[in-house]
């Protein structure tokens, strides 16, 4: 019998790319699917393959029958139910933070460290953070070729990275400013904001993101470090193998709605070349070369948004240090950076459950 | 007699800002001020410390009797006519890239090297580019304290550093795109400004900047290296008085309308803390802490903008580089960026000519 899968968060942000992933696959090798969200949502009509399925409340008895379960929801929801669907039989592939740091549960990027899906003592898979994921295909190819030692990298961040409630805060920035000459003086787009009844505490983003950057990304955790900053340090480490890699990252948002980019200084222990660098990315499947700076060709953020590739480009030897290249990559950072890849390393466990 | 000032693109982003800065000087040590812009601008009256002053078109005879004369004006024009302003004996302090990288023209920031005013064989004194300026001020203090050795930098930069006509192009990409849900599917916001009639082609950007970034800034220089970024580390180089400073800059231009931000990992010879810094960046004037990341409490460029300080903030002891501290800055491109630092040199000056 085809196995059966679960989608728990069917209703979010990412759970919605995720829907729209599985109904775009010409094939998939599952039974029933089965959609799961809070009680809220419990009844919600979903199409998924020409079906309409019924969304249902999160439940022990929702992962009867259950052979891998994808968690698309807030970390704490995680933690708690991903050993539950794990207990009734099902393997979890978790896209929250709950689990990634965890000695007994991989961290997976199919690229990069496919091999790893079966070592799942806790019946737990989990899938990075997105930050990490939208240059993981891109660096571990590089990784794999050249040796990696150093990792500096600035990101530029989409709001949709902070879920639904990002997005409709930006749409509701930029409406609110719109035709107004303001980003001119300290503060006038806040006091904008604050009299068109969208104060800052009310907004997932601790400042304004309308004709602004944010550098902070996640929750403060101490010695100047936001959490996704010591997230991409952490995960790299762990999905590319190189528990002494040396990291640092600086973690901004800014105005757009969904893809990652990120700026990365990448150090390794062999010689490398541009031209070296374009023939390791062209065998890379999931790698889209953009690469052609004399015509203005480069990856942006809202030209690549929606696809599944990571998008490089800017690659450049730097010219005072060596064996580094410095080079721009986006990734859809609700696809690749948390749908996408969590389905593949679901697909990847199927072949156990036919 | 006091000195008489000439202010040549008195009618640009930079020389309207230069005019702000001027009015608000409790005193100045000028006699006469001249406005000089194009033929276009020529019998324009704008008002200057209480005076409606007439902007006359640019010509030899428009510096007979200047003494200082600052240049706000495309690199071309500067290029042809800081030379004839210094034949006829002002000194030029010049904003543009014409002359910032020739050996006899010195490259001033006041904080760090103030002394080298006098060292001026050609008569002209150039400003630095607005991104290595913007964090100037706060690496020039800590070099002198620690002796910094490598640069690894990524910049979020403003429209106006491409002058007024960026900004107008960022405020009508963002009217256009108000109330419409883009920036989901590749490249539908280009589509929308398309339709809205605002091509990239007519863009000073080349690719959307609204839900956008884009990683190039300046002019194509070869090897995958864009002059922004090139005068990012030979600028730096020359300020610093450091030849072998290791850098690499990454440039990308965000839609923020005036303030650049960088994302600086900069390593030092000497041990650095980040109390050590706060210490350092508490004794220099010129330079604002805004640093308890705890309480979301750090620099975002639409909060500072239009002060003559440089903000800093997010600054961080690096987890896996000795000797090196992560940070984020965010000055104003059109003041310490540009106007402002301009106007600090050319006050130096002043005395000379008393
Ligand atoms: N957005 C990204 O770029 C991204 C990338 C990588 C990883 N992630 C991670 O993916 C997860 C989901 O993020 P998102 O952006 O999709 O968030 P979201 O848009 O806020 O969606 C949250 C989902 O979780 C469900 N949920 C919330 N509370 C629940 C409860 N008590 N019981 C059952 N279901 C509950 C919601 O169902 P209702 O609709 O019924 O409330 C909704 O389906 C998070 O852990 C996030 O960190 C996100
Ligand atoms: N914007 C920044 O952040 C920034 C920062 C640092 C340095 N800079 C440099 O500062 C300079 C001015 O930049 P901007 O942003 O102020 O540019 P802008 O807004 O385009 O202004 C250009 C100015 O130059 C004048 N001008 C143009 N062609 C002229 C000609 N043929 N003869 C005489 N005057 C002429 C213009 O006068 P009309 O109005 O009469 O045309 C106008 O006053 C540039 O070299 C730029 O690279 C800019």
């Amino acid at each position: 019998m085809a196995p059966t899968l679960a989608l728990v968060g069917a209703t979010g942000a990412v759970g919605t790319v995720m829907i729209d992933i599985i109904n775009g696959k010409e094939s998939v090798p599952w039974g029933e699917i089965r959609l799961i969200a809070s009680a809220r949502s419990a009844g919600k009509k979903i199409t998924v393959r020409g079906e309409e399925l019924t969304v249902v409340a999160l439940s022990p008895e929702a992962f009867d029958g259950v052979d891998v379960a994808m968690f698309d929801v807030p970390d704490e929801i995680s933690a708690e139910w991903a050993p539950v669907a794990a207990a009734r039989g099902a393997v979890a592939v978790d896209n929250s933070g709950a689990f990634r740091m965890d000695d007994e549960v991989p961290l997976v990027v199919p690229e990069v460290n496919a091999d790893q899906v079966g070592a799942r003592p806790k019946g737990i898979i989990a899938n990075p953070n997105c930050t990490t994921l939208s240059m993981m295909a891109a660096l571990g190819a590089l990784h794999h070729e050249f040796e990696l030692t150093e990792l500096v990298v600035a990101s530029y961040q989409a709001v949709s990275g902070a879920g639904k409630e990002g997005v409709d805060r930006l749409y509701a920035e930029l409406n609110a400013v719109a035709g107004k000459p303001l980003g001119v003086k300290a503060g006038d787009v806040r006091a904008e904001l604050e009299s068109a009844g969208l104060p800052i505490a009310d907004s997932p983003f601790p400042a304004p993101l309308a004709f602004n950057v944010v550098p902070s990304a996640g929750s403060y955790k101490g010695d100047g470090w936001y959490s996704e900053e010591l997230k991409v340090r952490n995960e790299s480490r762990k999905i590319l193998g190189i528990p002494g890699l040396k990291v640092s990252a600086t973690c901004v948002r800014v105005p757009v709605v969904t893809t990652h980019s990120l700026a990365v200084h990448a150090t390794f222990a062999r010689e490398v070349t541009v031209e070296a660098a374009h023939k390791v990315f062209g065998a890379q499947q999931s790698v889209v070369l953009v690469d052609d700076p004399e015509r203005n060709v480069f990856p942006t953020p809202a030209e690549v948004v929606g696809a599944d590739p990571t998008y490089v480009g800017r690659i450049r030897q730097a010219l005072d240090f060596p064996n580094t290249l410095d080079f721009f990559v986006c990734g859809d950072n609700l696809r690749k950076g948390a749908a996408l890849n969590t389905y593949e390393i679901a697909e990847k466990l199927a072949p156990e459950f036919a």
